[in-house]
C-alpha cells in the first residue's frame, strides 16, 4: 500500500498526476489518500501530523510525502526507513518526528534522477517513481548516509501548537495525549478547556479537548466549529499546565 | 461495490483511513465516494439525500454511511438490509427514509466489536470492517431486531427544506419531484420559482427549479450560484403549493 | 487509463456516480482524477487547461471531459481522437485547443444513447458508458463527421488570461511558456512580474511567474497566495510584452 501525505489538494492536477505515475509504475498497488491538505509549505507542523498518523498503518507501508516549499532548490530527496515503513520525500524536517519516535531508522539519499525532472513537481517526477519501485519490492535507488546528518534537534518531542484544522473545524495539536498525563490542563488564549471522551459528552456549543483516534490532543466544539469559535489556525499556540514531564 | 456516504471530507485523514481498512479487509473490491460532504452532523437532512441517491445503485451494493454526531455515546451500530442493498452505520435516523421507501427491509444490530475501538472514529474501527465482511460475502456479524424499534415516525415522507448545496451552488431539497405533481409551484422566502428542464433552458442569472438526475427537486441559477443568489443553506425551508397530496 | 477532467467537484455525488459507471462497465481499468475543479461552466478557459495537461499522458489514454453548461440543449456529444488519445465530452469548444495542437485529429459524433438519459447529467449517463467502451477496446459508438464543422477559430493559440487557480493560490494562464520567448515580460494590472525557476528562487512574499511543470505560464508568490496578493480570478487578463510572435 502506498499512502499519500501531501499539501497538493485533491481536486487539482497534482494528486492525479502522482497517481497516474503510481498506477503506471506499480499497477494494482493500493493507493490511499491520507492527507492531501497537510499544512501547506509547513514541514514542521506536517512532521507532527505525520508522526501521529503513520503509526496506525501496517509494517511494509510506503508513504509518499510531499510538503516541499523548497522544491527545486538544494534540499535533498530522501528515503527514510523507520520500523519497516518507508517514507519518500524531501529532506526538510518532514520526517524528523517519524525518525525520532522510531525504534530503528535509517536515511538514504536518493541518487536516481528521472530522464525529465521539472523544477517544481518532484512529487510526480521523482518521488512517485521511487515510491513505485519500493512498492514493486525493488531496492531503494539510493545510498545510505549518516542518519544524524540533517536533524531538527531544536524541535520539541510534542508541539504545543495547532497543526491541522479538519473538515469539521476541529483543531489537532502536535501534542500526544499520552504525553500529557492525566491531570494536565489545556488552555487556548488563556481560556481553559476541559477534557471529554467524545462529542456527545458535552452540551452543544461547548468547547473541549479530547484524545483523537490517532492519539493527538484535539480541540473541538460539539455541533460547532472550534476553528471559528476559538479563532484557531495552524500555528496557534496551546498552553499546557501540569504536563507529565513538568513534574 | 462499497459506496461511501459520509460527512468526513476527502482531503483529511478520515476517508483515507476508512479506505485503507476496506482495501486491507476486502482487497480488490471497488470503492466509490458518493458523498464525503453529506450534511455534517445532520442525520435528518442526510437521510433524505441517501434515500434519493441509493436507489440509483444496483442490488448487492454495500453502503457505508457515517453522519454520526453521537459517536461514542449509546446509539447502536446497525446494518439495514433494504431491497437487496446493505447499509452499515449508526442508528440515528440516517436510514429512516431508506427503510420507509423499501419494499422489504430488516434491521440488524451489530454485535461484533473490534479489538481496538476508538471513542470517536467508528467509521474506521467498526463500520468499515463490517462493510468489508459483507463485501466478502460473509454473514452480517449482527442479530436481527425489531425493524420498527427505532423510527423517526414524525419525519415527513418528503422534506420541504434544503438538504444539500453542491459544488456549483445548486441547492437540493428533500422533495422528490415525482411527489410534487405537475402543477405544483415552489417558492423560497415568498419568491416563486418556475420549473425548467435543464440549465440552458433559462437565461443566465435566472433562478429556477428542476428535477435533478436522481429525482430530487433542485434549485439552481443558470451560470450562477443559487446558494448565494437566494441565500440558501442546509435547513432553509421551501414552500410548495398545489402538491399532489394536497388535492 | 481513463482520466477525468470535469468541473464536478470530488466530494459531492457527480464524480462518484461517474466512477461507479466506469467501474461497472470497465472493471479493473485505472481511473485518475486530473481536474475535478476545471473552470466551472467555462469551456473556453478549460480548453487551454486541457490542451496543456493532456500532452503529459501516454498514447492510448481516454479523457472523459465534462465542462458542459449547455447539457440538455442541442450541443452534440462527441469523441475527439487526437494523436492516439481519445477525448469524450460535449461539442462546446472544450476540445478546440487539443484539436488545434494535434498532428492528427478526427471528430466523431456519438450516435448511441443510453436507455435512460437524464436531462442534466450526461457525464454519468452518456459520456461515462462511451469512455468505458473505448477503454474495453470497442469501436466508438459514433460516426465520423467533418472535423472542421464546429470550430472556435476566433480563439487565440495562447490565451493571455488566468484559466485556473490552484490549491495554493497559484494562478495558471492559458499561455505556454515556450510560446513566450526568452525576453518576454509579463504584467498583471500594469505590475510587471519577473521570471523565476522555482519558488525558493524568490524571497517570501514576492510575486513572480515561472513555467509550470506542464509548460504553462503560472503566477505565484513564494510562501503566499498569488490569487489574494494580486487579486486574481479566472478571466483576469495578463499583459505580455516582447512575445516571440510580436517580433
Amino acid at each position: 500500500m502506498i499512502v499519500l501525505f501531501t499539501d497538493f489538494g485533491l481536486a487539482g492536477p497534482y494528486t492525479g498526476q502522482v497517481k497516474a505515475v503510481l498506477q503506471r509504475e506499480a499497477p494494482g498497488e493500493a493507493i490511499v489518500d491520507l492527507f492531501a491538505d497537510a499544512p501547506a509549505a509547513n514541514p514542521k507542523a506536517a512532521a507532527y501530523l505525520l508522526g501521529a498518523y503513520c503509526a496506525w498503518f501496517e509494517a511494509g507501508t510506503i508513504f509518499l510525502c510531499v510538503v516541499d516549499p523548497g522544491v527545486g532548490s538544494a534540499r535533498a530527496p530522501i528515503i527514510v526507513e523507520a520500523d519497516d515503513r518507508f517514507f519518500v520525500g524531501p529532506d526538510n524536517g518532514l520526517f524528523e518526528i517519524v525518525r525520532r519516535r522510531a525504534r530503528q531508522a535509517r536515511v538514504l539519499e536518493i541518487a536516481w534522477r528521472p530522464p525529465a525532472l521539472s523544477a517544481t513537481f518532484h512529487g510526480r517526477d521523482l518521488f512517485a517513481p521511487v515510491a513505485a519501485r519500493l512498492a514493486r519490492g525493488e531496492p531503494p535507488p539510493a545510498a545510505a548516509r549518516d542518519a544524524s546528518s540533517l536533524r531538527q534537534s531544536e524541535w520539541p518531542d510534542d508541539l504545543a501548537e495547532i497543526v491541522y484544522i479538519d473538515h469539521y473545524g476541529n483543531a489537532m495539536t502536535g501534542l500526544r495525549a499520552a504525553a500529557l498525563g492525566d491531570n494536565a490542563g489545556l488552555a487556548i488564549a488563556g481560556r481553559p478547556l476541559e477534557r471529554a471522551r467524545f462529542f456527545a459528552d458535552r452540551p452543544p456549543g461547548d468547547a473541549f479537548w479530547y484524545e483523537n483516534s490517532n492519539g493527538l490532543v484535539e480541540i473541538a466544539v460539539n455541533r460547532g466549529r472550534a476553528d471559528r469559535v476559538l479563532a484557531l489556525a495552524i500555528g496557534t499556540p496551546v498552553s499546557v499546565v501540569g504536563r507529565r514531564e513538568d513534574r
